[in-house]
């Protein structure tokens, strides 16, 4: 399953770090509405799905990014390729030639990002069902008036 | 900080188990798309400020949440709760009371997914300072007219 084989053992071990390293709780309250912000601008389907593409694929041309984000815009993937260059999770190379090649890969912070999501993808890959079952409880009590 | 230290031993551990789990390499490709679409859904701000409220502050009220998470506006609460309740992340009560009390709370799914979030949280409160400083270059650049 191309979402989630491609995390190395190392990658793993990162995640595994992250999810065990237990923060202080003294910290700068200041720290976290930062943090919130932060969360707000990677918990986004595009960033994430950017992420797992360039993890797989290493360094990707614009067009081909666009056909491997499955059903993203040319307008949303240029925006979040963008906001994700700013924040340092991205480099984007111009190679001087005709026509202008533009390529983007992760940088070592945008790709610990996607080692800190590897336990999303998981949690998703193994609840699924239960996801589903879900959905239709809901959709079946709605549709009968019951709510 | 109220962000992280929510976390439990047994969550932190968890995410770590979550983290250590790689799904064999042969898995059904449909799933691959269920997963990239529950992503979808799950990689949001709202979805994740109201895991993380919830999962503090056990059963809330939904004037109380609306105070909590945020930045929130009461469309996009009501959006995500509903959502989320379809998921069968969370649990929506009705008191017979008067006036009607709602409430609102995780149920064990939501509270795995709050675990799975758990390294993106820690990514994003020790990559802040990381993240600031690539802001700042890339807007130096950006308003020099480097671009």
């Amino acid at each position: 399953m191309k979402a989630l084989t491609h995390f190395t053992t190392e990658e793993i071990e990162k995640a595994r770090r992250y999810a065990a390293s237990i923060p202080p709780p003294d910290l700068d309250p200041r720290i976290g509405a930062l943090v919130n912000d932060l969360i707000g601008r990677v918990a986004d389907k595009w960033t994430m799905m950017v992420l797992e593409v360039l993890t797989e694929h290493g360094e990707v041309r614009f067009t081909r990014l666009s056909k491997l984000v499955d059903g993203v815009s040319q307008k949303m993937l240029t925006q979040t390729l963008r906001q994700m260059e700013r924040d340092g999770l991205l480099v984007r190379t111009v190679h001087p030639v005709v026509p202008p090649k533009v390529e983007y890969r992760l940088t070592a912070l945008g790709l610990s990002l996607g080692s800190a999501f590897c336990g999303v993808w998981v949690w998703a890959a193994e609840n699924l069902d239960h996801v589903e079952r879900a959905r239709q409880a809901f959709d079946g009590i709605a549709s009968t008036g019951g709510r």
